[in-house]
């Protein structure tokens, strides 16, 4: 018996969250849509133009864990955070959702990192992300009994942008495999993919037994133009591709299954920030709790659609709830 | 070598189209969206009440075998009209357009079928047919010789409506299979579909290799609510199945192979008739020429897109000059 559904490790980060106007995605040279990583300089400089600004701890494996418990599911989150007023806040914020999270913090050098979310009139959200302490995450601070005791091992693309990280991502990778767990892996962005292609597609050919990930990182992964090219190259790739396509909803499949599950309806979309995160979360809630993988994509899309329809990454209400209807008739 | 890459059987209609308005559908107690067969006092009766009308060779299948020929495939039609005026111009369109076309017409009995078609202002349009001499359709009229001549059998469920035809179906999958080739096989509506549940999913199990339909009609035959319970049992339930979703594209899948294709974008839609026809001429054209299963689905979004962007269920322009940026990249 696994003392966990999930366990997910990645950057700790808190979200500054600010509406601003196209103009100003424009004048500050951001790349729309996508995370760029920012120094201490660049963070502070940003800050400042920003407008009066909502912080919300975040983080996007950190938001997956969340929404599994939410879902009530069990969840730990392993990533580092400093030892200051946002790392109390980031640790304050999982543990009253119900989340597990242990990873000590750090005394000294860098602040709790933060991502400062520029949300543009469309909805649209451009990532600045200030990994700060979140970066000194290493194979040192893992926990192998904590990565051993979980179903799933979920692990950030992101968290590529570190050698530290990385090698803590193989570790916990072998750990969990070693355990006899799964493993599973989003490409987390297209930016991200294309720094790290290369290793990215080792990753998923030898480690990955679940791989998230939406079309442009899809496409973007395997450097083709359409999204039927990419899954022609996925299907064979791991285990279960679990592939969004926003509001074209997602496609699951495996070596013998494929699922096609519709967006789930939304009133109006304030914020994509966290669509993706709260997508795996619904996900994997549902794979380790026993469930077909067409009920996994269906909770998936319900758990993305909330996490839209208001402003941060993280449920507002509880998911176990707003799951009932899906739960009950998927049995 | 095939003398003919498809074969298309089935009812022998031309289409009398014209614009009413949403009050008319209901006036006249029609089915909004759906085929409703007419007998010869009903059909006279709505056809006065129609206003001015455009006359076109139509037929669902006939419209598929168009569209392979359109596209550069060779394709002949069997289904029969009588040697009437109209049936005269269903033969003129048919070997026009390049379909060999040898059905014998009937020389007493029915005059040449029709379809009264009322596009409503959302484009959609509803189906009243009067059947005709498409209905003395039986297995006496096939020449086993054309059937056993043809890489793909393609037959339409509307062929369901009536008993001779029913067997001249049975007769001409029974020969097709004998001569080594495939039996492609059109669900035609939800409507058609509730009347024949039982028999279609019979065939569906023992006769047909290539299976076409729509949302509507999928989730009709397995009688489940969405789309996703539906491809989970025609999955293993025929080689392959195209599956339409409108606006949302076409999955097909195979044992081995899924494919997901966008629907191609169309400026206006202006009559939605035909766009099934034409998604199974450009799969089939694909399908018999040699293109993988994903290039097929391109093909047939791509007919389907020309055919609803003007009045008619039949191209306006050669397929095969509209398709050559798909042909050229996909060889």
């Amino acid at each position: 018996m696994s003392r966990f559904d999930v366990v997910g490790i990645g950057n700790a980060l808190v979200d500054v969250i600010s509406h601003e106007s196209d103009e100003f995605v424009v004048e500050h040279g951001l790349e729309r849509g996508a995370m760029q990583l920012v120094d201490t300089e660049r963070a502070e400089q940003l800050y400042a133009a920003m407008g009066p600004a909502t912080e919300i701890s975040g983080g996007s494996a950190a938001n997956t864990m969340v929404g599994v418990a939410s879902l009530g599911g069990s969840a730990a989150f392993v990533g580092r955070v400093n030892s200051d007023q946002l790392g109390a806040v980031f640790g304050h914020d999982l543990r009253a959702a119900g989340v597990e999270f242990t990873t000590p913090p750090a005394t000294d050098g860098a602040p709790t990192g933060r991502c400062l979310i520029i949300v543009t009139p469309d909805a649209q959200r451009t990532l600045n992300t200030y990994l700060g302490a979140s970066a000194l995450l290493g194979p040192t601070e893992l926990d192998d009994t904590l990565l051993s005791s979980a179903q799933v091992l979920y692990l950030e693309g992101y968290l590529w942008d570190e050698p530290d990280a990385k090698d803590a991502f193989r570790r916990a990778a072998r750990t969990a495999h070693e355990a006899g767990n799964r493993v599973a892996f989003t490409l987390s962005d297209g930016f991200c993919v294309d720094r790290h292609r290369e290793e990215f597609l080792e990753l998923i050919e030898h480690e990955v037994d679940v791989l998230f990930a939406n079309e442009v990182e899809i496409t973007s992964l395997y450097e083709v133009g359409e999204f039927d090219d990419a899954l022609q190259l996925v299907h064979d790739h791991c285990e279960i591709a679990a592939l969004t396509r926003s509001e074209k909803g997602s496609l699951i499949v495996t070596r013998d299954e494929v699922h096609l599950i519709d967006a789930h309806p939304v009133a109006q979309v304030v914020d994509t920030t966290g669509a993706g995160d709260l997508y795996a979360a619904g996900f994997l809630y549902g794979l380790t709790n026993g469930y077909d993988l067409g009920t996994c994509g269906r909770l998936g899309a319900l758990a993305a659609a909330e996490v839209i329809s208001h402003l941060g990454a993280r449920p507002q209400v509880l998911l176990t709830e707003l799951a009932q209807p899906i739960l009950a008739t998927r049995a």
